[in-house]
C-alpha cells in the first residue's frame, strides 16, 4: 500500500488513480521539471480530463506553471466551459501553435461552440488555406454531416484497376494523415463505392476496383443530420462514408471515429434528457450555471405536483374522515410513476434505435398494458393484504388493490403512448415524456385511490 | 400521399417506413416472388429489424416462404430471443449454410448466448478449423477482449521497411477481409507498435517501419473487460488495437467496429438501469417475460414506498388535525425525488465516463448540495406562496418552504454521494442508486414536512 502513494497504477484504463494528487503536489511546490515529467507521458484526453477534474486555483497553477504544454488535441478533448477558460489564458502565439497542427475536422469541431472573438483568433491562427476550408466546413449547419466529415478525401477513377490505384497512391504526396478507403468516382464525380486498402493491397494488379467494392457503401448528403450519420454506421457497421451535395458530388467522408463520438454525445444527451437535466452540463459547471440548468425541470414538475395535489384537495373530506388514506396515497402514485418510468424509457430507447415504429406500436402497446395488468394484479394481492393487516379494514385493503391495478394499467398505456405520441408531433420523446407520464400516473393513482375510497368506505 | 403507400421512402436512414406493410401483403398473399424482391436490396441489420418489428404469426409465414434467404449476418443481427426462435425452425444443413460465410469473431458473436444445443449445431455447421478458433475464443471469459477480438492479424517484424511490408502484403494470399493496420511485433511476439495501412502506401520503400509507428498505439489484455476496451476505444479515439495474452504475445486485435457495438450496448444497459428495466428487454419479450423483468424493481419501489407510508402514519394526527398537510405534502417528495434524480443521473454518467473520482468527489457534491440550496431557496419562495394563498395560512407556507430547502440539500447530497459509495462498494451506479436516492427524498421529504408542521402549526 505505501507503494501506491508515489507509483502511478497502470492496471486500468483511464487516468492512474493517483496521478491527480501528484500533479497537485508538483504545482503547489511550482516544481515545473516533475509537472512535465507527470504530464507528457498523458494522452491528450487523459489531460484534458485531468484539467476538469482539479479546481479552478489549481488549474490556473498548473497552466502558469506549464507553458508551452498546451496542444490543440488537448483543447479539442476539453469540455465547452473550460475550453474557452482555457483559450483565454493562451497568448495569441501560443494559440497559434497548438492549433497549426489540427486536421481540418478537428479545427471545426474545436472552434464551432466558441464564442465569435475566440473563434476569430483561431481562424486567424491558421493558414490561409486551412482557413478557408474551416470556414466552409464552418457553413454547414450546426450538427450536419458537413461538420462532421473531414475534406481530405482519397478518390480514384472507377474504371481503373488495382494496379493503377497503388501506382497514384504511391506517387501522390499528399495523402491524408488517416485514411482506409479508396472512394471510387464516376466522371461527374459522384462516389459509386469504395475499396479497403486491405483489399486493394491483397488483390492482383489487373484486377479492377469495381470487383473489389465494399457491400456495405453509402452516401451521406452533407446537411444530413450528425445523428442520422451515427445511427447508420452503427447499424450498418460501416468504417467510412462519403458525403455528397445536392448533385451528388463527392465532398468529404466521415470515418467510424467520428461517428462513434456522435453516438456517445446522442446516448449521452438521452441518458440526462431522461433525468430531466439540460444535455449541455458537465462536471466543471459552476454552481450558477448548474442551478440555472436544472431549474426548468423542477419547474414543471412543480406544476405537475400540484396539479397531483389538487386532486387529492377534491378528496379532503374522505380523508379527514380516514387519515389512513393519506399514510397509503403515496404508493399507489409512487408504483404507477415507476411503471410508467419503466414503460417510457424502453419505448424512448426503442423509439431512437427506430425499433418501435407503426409496424408494430400496437402490438408494443397492448403488451404494455398487459404487463401492468399482470403486475398491478401481484401487487394489489400483497398491498390489499398489507392494507388489510396494517389498519385492520379489509375493504381498505380493496381499495388500494383495486387502485394499484388501475394505475399499473395506465402506466403501461401512459409510458408507451406519450412517448410516440411526442415523437410524431416533432417533439424529442426523450425530453419531455417523463413530466406528462408521471403526471398522468400520479393524477390517476390519487383520483382512483381516494375517489374508490369515497365510494366504497363512507 | 397516394404514391406513399406502394413506393419505398429513401428519404430517412434505417427502415422504410411502408416496407413492413408490402412485406406482410406478400407474406399474406403467399407471394415467394414479391417477398424476395422486398427484401433481397435489404440490408442484413434492417431485415433483422424487420423481423422484430412484425408479429410472431408473419413471421412463422415469412420464414416458411422465403427459404434460402436466411444468412449468417440476419442471424447476428437479431436479439437472443428470436435468434434462437429462428434457429430453432432452420434445417441443419440451411444453418450450416447460413453461418459458413461468417469471419469467426461474428460466429462467436452469434453463438456465445444460444443454449449449449444450439450451440453445437452451429458450431457442428463450421470447417474444422473455424471450428477450433471460435472455440479457442468461447473459452475466454464472457464479455473480455478475448471474446471481441478477431484471431486473424496482420503482422510484421519491426525491423522491416516500407519496401519489405508492401512486398509481403502483396506476396501474401491469405489476408483477413478487413484491416487497416499492420502491427509491429519484436522477435517475441510482444507488438511494439502499428502502422497504419495509408501511411504505408504514403511512404517510400526506404524507410523503416518504426518511423510511422502511430501515437495512439495501446494493447490489451486478452481476459481484460470489454467495458474498459469500448472506453479506451472512446477516450483515445483508437481505429484498432492489438490483443496480448499474459506472456505479452500477440493473440489477436480488436477493431474500432466491435468496440462500437460494445460502447452502445453500455450505455442502453446504463440507461434502462437507471430506469429500472433490466437491461436484456427488448421489444420482442413476451408478455410473461417482460413482467418477470419488470417485478424486481417495481417491488423494490414498493419496500421504500411503505417506508415512506410509515413515516406519514407517525404523524396521523397531525395530519387529521389539519387535511391540508396531506394535499402539499405529496409536492415536497416528488421535488426531491427529481432533484435527487437529476443529481444522480449526473454522478452516474461521470462515475462512468471516469470523470468523477476521488480527486474531486468532494467538490462535486459541495457544488450539488450549492444548487439544492439555491433552487430549493426559489421553490421555496414560490411553494410558500402557494400554500399561503390556497389555505390562507402563512405558516403552512413557512412550513413547505423550510421543508421544500431542506430536501432539495438533501437530494443534491444523497444523489451525488449514494452513487459514489456505491461504486466502491463495487455495486453498479446506474443498477441501484435510483431505489436508495428516491428512498432517502421521500422519507426526508415528508419527516421534515410534517415535522416541521407539528412543531411549527400545531
Amino acid at each position: 500500500m505505501a507503494e501506491q502513494a508515489t507509483q502511478v497504477e497502470e492496471d486500468d484504463e483511464g487516468l492512474p488513480r493517483n496521478l491527480v494528487a501528484q500533479v497537485i503536489e508538483a504545482v503547489d511546490a511550482r516544481d515545473g521539471a516533475a509537472l512535465a515529467a507527470l504530464l507528457s507521458p498523458l494522452h491528450a484526453a487523459d489531460i484534458a480530463d485531468l484539467l476538469e477534474q482539479i479546481d479552478q486555483r489549481d488549474r490556473n497553477g498548473l497552466l502558469a506553471l506549464w507553458t508551452g504544454g498546451m496542444d490543440g488535441e488537448i483543447l479539442s478533448e476539453l469540455g465547452d466551459d473550460l475550453r474557452e477558460e482555457v483559450i483565454d489564458r493562451l497568448g495569441p502565439r501560443e494559440l497559434a501553435e497548438a492549433v497549426r497542427d489540427l486536421e481540418s475536422d478537428d479545427v471545426v469541431d474545436l472552434v464551432e461552440d466558441l464564442d465569435r472573438d475566440q473563434q476569430d483568433q483561431v481562424l486567424d491562427a491558421l493558414a490561409a488555406g486551412d482557413r478557408l476550408v474551416v470556414e466552409k466546413a464552418l457553413a454547414y449547419p450546426d450538427e450536419s454531416a458537413g461538420r462532421l466529415m473531414q475534406m481530405e478525401v482519397v478518390r480514384a477513377p472507377s474504371h481503373w484497376t488495382v494496379g493503377e490505384a497503388i501506382d497514384y497512391l504511391r506517387a501522390s504526396d499528399d495523402l491524408p494523415e488517416q485514411f482506409y478507403h479508396v472512394i471510387l468516382v464516376d466522371p461527374r464525380m459522384k462516389p459509386v463505392g469504395y475499396v479497403t486498402l486491405g483489399r486493394l493491397l491483397g488483390t492482383p494488379r489487373s484486377i479492377h476496383l469495381t470487383e473489389l467494392m465494399e457491400d456495405s457503401f453509402r452516401t451521406f448528403r452533407v446537411d444530413q443530420d450528425e445523428a442520422d450519420v451515427a445511427y447508420a454506421f452503427n447499424q450498418y457497421h460501416l468504417i467510412s462514408a462519403p458525403v455528397v451535395d445536392e448533385d451528388e458530388r463527392l465532398v468529404g467522408v466521415i470515418t467510424i471515429d467520428d461517428a462513434m463520438i456522435v453516438l456517445d454525445e446522442e446516448h449521452e444527451e438521452d441518458i440526462l434528457r431522461l433525468a430531466g437535466v439540460d444535455e449541455e452540463s458537465s462536471l466543471t459547471d459552476r454552481v450558477m450555471a448548474t442551478t440555472r440548468r436544472r431549474f426548468p425541470w423542477l419547474a414543471v414538475n412543480l406544476v405537475t405536483a400540484i396539479l397531483a395535489s389538487m386532486v387529492i384537495s377534491l378528496f379532503e373530506d374522505v380523508i379527514a374522515a380516514l387519515v389512513a388514506l393519506a399514510v397509503l396515497m403515496p404508493i399507489v402514485a409512487s408504483m404507477g410513476g415507476n411503471a410508467g418510468t419503466q414503460s417510457l424509457t424502453v419505448a424512448v430507447r426503442s423509439i431512437a434505435t427506430r425499433d418501435l415504429t407503426g409496424a408494430n406500436v400496437w402490438r408494443v402497446i397492448r403488451r404494455e398494458v398487459l404487463v401492468g395488468l399482470i403486475n398491478g394484479m401481484a401487487f394489489a394481492v400483497v398491498m390489499g393484504l398489507v392494507g388489510y393487516l396494517w389498519f385492520g379494514q379489509p375493504l381498505l385493503g380493496l381499495v388500494i388493490a383495486l387502485a394499484m391495478v388501475i394505475n399499473l394499467v395506465v402506466a403501461g398505456l401512459a409510458g408507451t403512448a406519450i412517448p410516440v405520441v411526442l415523437e410524431r408531433l416533432g417533439v424529442d420523446p426523450a425530453l419531455a415524456s417523463g413530466a406528462f407520464v408521471t403526471t398522468v400516473t400520479d393524477v390517476v393513482g390519487f383520483f382512483a385511490f381516494l375517489g374508490l375510497a369515497a365510494v366504497i368506505l363512507l
